[in-house]
């Protein structure tokens, strides 16, 4: 249907608004890497009002009578037919987000988001010291903010609902209750059977001393090779590697290299190069409108675990790169075979660290901390007990109690910044990324022969024309069908890492 | 007076506006900084947008009605009398430029900025061509611009002076004309006799190649000893060196590195080093206001030249840390003695361009774009005279005419964003440092021992003391009445460049 002079002229002004919005969303995303990758400690508490002042002010835009508005008015069905689905679902993003927020008073929500930034480097202290009790009042500010939220947005399901919505679109703890079940029930005893495995991968080599100039030389090469666009990005260190696109030019990465451990920086970069590939590669024309970022935090995380895993752990790429590692370290790699260090790199420990499991426990550290943030948001448990329950969890699914909660409660950043309900969707990247993984495996049968030849390009695109470049114009829903014609099924995970670690241990 | 508690709650709400006008200019200067220091090229498009958006955003708060009404009603004098000397400074300021911003209708404001940006461009272009007239009818309307301003704002004296105000308030072309004859009369013969004399150093040396490394150690190893506070700050690169204060607590300086000239990146050091030190050290009650920065540029500069120059080119500097210096470049300056090297880094002669210029015909550079910018304002010179003009002024100033107008009336990037008025303050600042200079030697009578021994701290702890603290709390006129005892005077400046250029080149 032809649009009307009024209903475009109507839209243009919309899109102003919209774009403002984007704006005040990269000056934010800036204000906040630059927090993490080295602006000066005592500049800090200013920066997080900083940052409370504009987060504020995004919160107003996007809470406006302006906003409420034009969503109504290109809601109605008589426009909303003239409306391209694009549009349609720009409406329908911006009308969630604003009846969402409209139900917070914008003070309330200002001083969250200051907290919440003062509270990140309180944490990063605490985490440095081993000292929950400098961090609790904090976290307990942090719970308390989101609980009064809760109320707010209103109670679904269960409370814990509310928060799981956030990051994964129309998610419940019904469904996710189910999909980890059915997984847990295929994953234990795989990984029964790999303890019980006489085969045990020799790992020793992988904790010498690796120069950091050495590793970052590597990792930069990496990033080039599956297609990362340095002229739309860059790579910065940082506490705890993330990326952060903050517009399709300018999308970024960082990383932390350790002296002893030569593929935490590898593997990082491979996975937050997949995140930043996915949002260097949204369409052009999305730019300046909420659908300009990946779907969901699940399909991003699929992303960037498909990288990092499925192709950065496999042995067709090692048979490619593995040389070129040598190089970089020709002292502790020379008298390595590749096989040795294929076998090392996924070996499989039940360790305390999250992001420095195996992909296969990997899925135990989320289920736990689902578990435990259900248990917050729906049984109300308290923060000055997250130590106790958070180790008796490890013991109880890991079979190992942290021996300080720096290795334990402390490890993560996310509930520094209020981000409960995002744990859950990284097992949903492992889901989604297997399912993903098996379509293309049909769809590009040289896949393997591809990697080995370390022409990654034709995956990058593959995944840009099936995926990336829609950005949030289609569900997660609608990407997981769209791609591989089912909805969401956990098996194709555990169906992968059945495959490959009963070859690798010889089970 | 004590304040009544209706004026307390105001003031509250008056606080909270300008908290949120801080936080405003630190995102900018963020994003700015960002650009300049390594933001990837594709994202710079969005990134200008985003720029555009928040600055907007900015001039909407300082002349939105609500300042209107506050600065009215703390402008009252029975409420005045009820403020403290900082608030009634605050308010006149504010109030100040509320009335300038608001005089200009918002529709040609948006008309200039948008032609000052696009003329940046151009002027690029134009230099790098050496075209003067491809920027030519920019630069006319960026000067009819100028001059309606200036109608909006209200002619004082003169229609310049209205120019000269914003970047040093209160200063005058009468003034102006004032220092600037009586220092060209005690300049220009110094500058003769240098000319004229047998003694030139030998300045070779200095533009052998010199490690960037080095160069990097070196210049943190100065700061340092400066007293910059690198927990409140950091040193990046950029093609112009500058610095930029977010926050007392985050300010940061840029250099740049040129491999065959070992001064460069030194002296742009100490020179953004001693911006630095002044917005480092500004009182901490005074952040979330718009006091919380320099009280001029005129000021501004008398701190950077200060450090840059009366005492990062002098001899006692060097004679403590010349040995530093050489054991960063054993290779180039074990043969070259420290008095070789002192009469190398204050070689004075006639050149071209001003930012190479040395500290004593540097003043000369300045004068001749007073001189020709009061013509355009003052008497009308047309634009398409101005090369003309330049030369003929650099012929009877300095003896020579440049060859080219890409070195000559092109060089400078100020003209074509709009900043006239700007240069003059560059030639104050040299003014005001030698004044400053003088009382400090007074006051600290082991002034030239200090810095021998490298004990820089108590002239920063002065300094700090008497100037920086302030911030934009006194005005110049006042900073440099209570720490000299009189007002700025120029033959303070001739008698440390006669004293010092006498000896140097034995006149």
């Amino acid at each position: 249907m032809e649009m009307e002079q009024a209903v475009k002229d109507k839209w243009e002004a919309f899109q102003e608004l919209l774009s403002k919005i984007s704006s005040y969303n990269e000056a934010i995303g800036l204000l906040h890497w630059d927090l993490q990758t080295g602006a000066p400690r005592k500049g800090i508490e200013v920066r997080s009002g900083t940052i409370g002042v504009l987060t504020g002010e995004l919160f107003r835009l996007e809470t406006s009578e302006e906003m409420g508005e034009f969503t109504a008015f290109f809601g109605t069905p008589e426009v909303a037919s003239q409306l391209s689905e694009v549009q349609n679902k720009i409406i329908k993003d911006c009308r969630k987000e604003y009846e969402r927020s409209k139900s917070i008073p914008s003070k309330k929500f200002e001083e969250y988001a200051a907290l919440a930034a003062h509270s990140q480097s309180i944490w990063e202290e605490a985490k440095a010291n081993d000292d929950f009790a400098s961090f609790e009042p904090f976290l307990s500010k942090i719970v308390a903010f989101k609980q009064e939220f809760i109320d707010y947005w209103g109670v679904k399901d269960t409370r814990y609902d509310t928060l799981l919505d956030m990051y994964e679109p129309d998610l419940t703890v019904a469904k996710v209750d189910e999909l980890f079940d059915r997984l847990r029930s295929r994953l234990v005893p795989l990984v029964e059977a790999i303890s019980a495995s006489p085969n045990k991968p020799d790992t020793e080599f992988l904790s010498q001393i690796y120069a950091k100039e050495q590793q970052e030389k590597f990792g930069l090469f990496v990033l080039e090779q599956m297609g990362y666009d340095f002229d739309a990005g860059r790579l910065d260190e940082s506490v705890h590697p993330f990326a952060t696109g903050l517009n399709p030019g300018d999308v970024r990465i960082t990383t932390n290299y350790l002296l002893d451990n030569v593929t935490s920086a590898i593997f990082s970069s491979l996975h937050e190069g997949g995140h930043a590939l996915y949002e260097q590669n949204i369409s052009k024309e999305l730019v300046g409108t909420p659908l300009s970022g990946g779907t969901s935090m699940g399909i991003h995380e699929s992303q960037s675990r498909l990288w990092e895993n499925m192709i950065g752990r496999s042995r067709a790429f090692w048979q490619r790169y593995y040389g070129d590692l040598q190089q970089h370290f020709p002292e502790q790699l020379t008298e390595v075979e590749v096989e040795q260090f294929y076998r090392a790199i996924n070996s499989v420990a039940n360790s305390f660290i999250r992001i420095e499991a195996d992909e296969l426990t990997y899925n135990l550290h989320i289920i736990i901390r689902y578990e435990i943030e259900k248990l917050i948001f729906n049984e109300g448990l308290e923060v000055k007990e997250l130590p106790k329950t958070w180790n008796a969890k490890y013991q109880e699914y890991l079979g190992i109690t942290p021996p300080s909660d720096a290795l334990g409660v402390l490890q993560d950043v996310h509930w520094s910044g209020g981000d409960f309900g995002y744990f859950a969707s990284y097992s949903l990247g492992n889901m989604y990324a297997a399912q993903i993984l098996n379509t293309l495996r049909k769809e590009l049968p040289e896949f393997d022969s591809l990697i080995a030849e370390g022409n990654l390009i034709p995956v990058k695109e593959w995944l840009t024309d099936k995926i990336y470049r829609f950005g949030k114009s289609l569900t997660p829903a609608q990407i997981i069908e769209q791609v591989t014609g089912e909805p969401l099924n956990p098996d194709y995970l555990a169906d992968y890492l059945e495959a490959k670690y009963t070859e690798l241990y010889k089970l």
